[in-house]
């Protein structure tokens, strides 16, 4: 992982936010839904690559998540670059871009790259999830979306 | 502006915010980019809804300005919703949907809602935005934008 934004050895809180976003790696990786909403907070606000514009609630996510499992590929890893975390008292944030590899090099959900931004709060001592934006940018000339990174 | 986080008094940091927001929106409304890149840190990462995938640095974002600007339509405003804002100590962040309005009705920037997620860090005891993602999703199916919320 690229810490653009993080010192050599992390804060407490910058640490706890790490391992929150490997917990949801691993989750995603193990296609553990209930593991993988874990750390978001009831009323998350999630903007996804897809329609609809939004979902509002764990509920509305739960319900993404069990349409969309099926359609990852068997085995996958995570790779992330550009990645940027800010914390302080109990909002944080971080972004980042990151796409799926793995060895089904032809499986559809492997040929796009996506950029994430998350919102943190820290709710009863605990950082949660509360917002979630994932997109990637379409061509204004085609409208149609755009997957591999420029050159 | 719906501000569905916010108690009926912002606090100091809240309403610093909201005025930065509201400059922004009024220096697009001017078309004067020196006044919209005010509020950026130098080092800001913007995910737009065209490519490429991220721009790095404020004399990126002024670029794009000064090629997206004359796309404009020559007056509108700006109608927000679901707006939501949290702060802590020296980092915020905002996420809301929006889209443009105005007389021209069938200029191509009116038919579009869009999410934006930004992040702010006070830096020298200003806030800045230090982040900011704005998209539209996309039909798998057809892998083409969609513009228009869902009914």
């Amino acid at each position: 992982m690229t810490t653009a934004t993080l010192q050599e050895a992390p804060s407490r809180d910058e640490a706890e936010l790490l391992a929150l976003i490997d917990a949801w790696e691993e989750a995603l990786r193990a296609k553990d839904i209930d593991r993988l909403l874990t750390n978001y907070a009831p009323n998350v606000v999630t903007y996804d690559v897809k329609p609809p514009y939004q979902l509002q609630g764990v509920a509305a996510l739960r319900s993404m998540w069990q349409t969309c499992m099926p359609c990852f590929p068997q085995e996958f890893a995570i790779e992330k670059r550009d990645f940027h975390l800010a914390v302080s008292g109990e909002v944080a944030f971080a972004h980042y871009l990151f796409r799926f590899t793995g060895p089904e090099k032809d499986h559809p959900a492997m040929q796009t790259w996506m950029r994430v931004s998350i919102g943190y709060q820290r709710i009863g001592g605990q950082w949660q999830i509360v917002h979630e934006h994932v997109s990637v940018p379409f061509d204004p000339m085609t409208g149609q979306a755009v997957f591999t990174l420029d050159p």
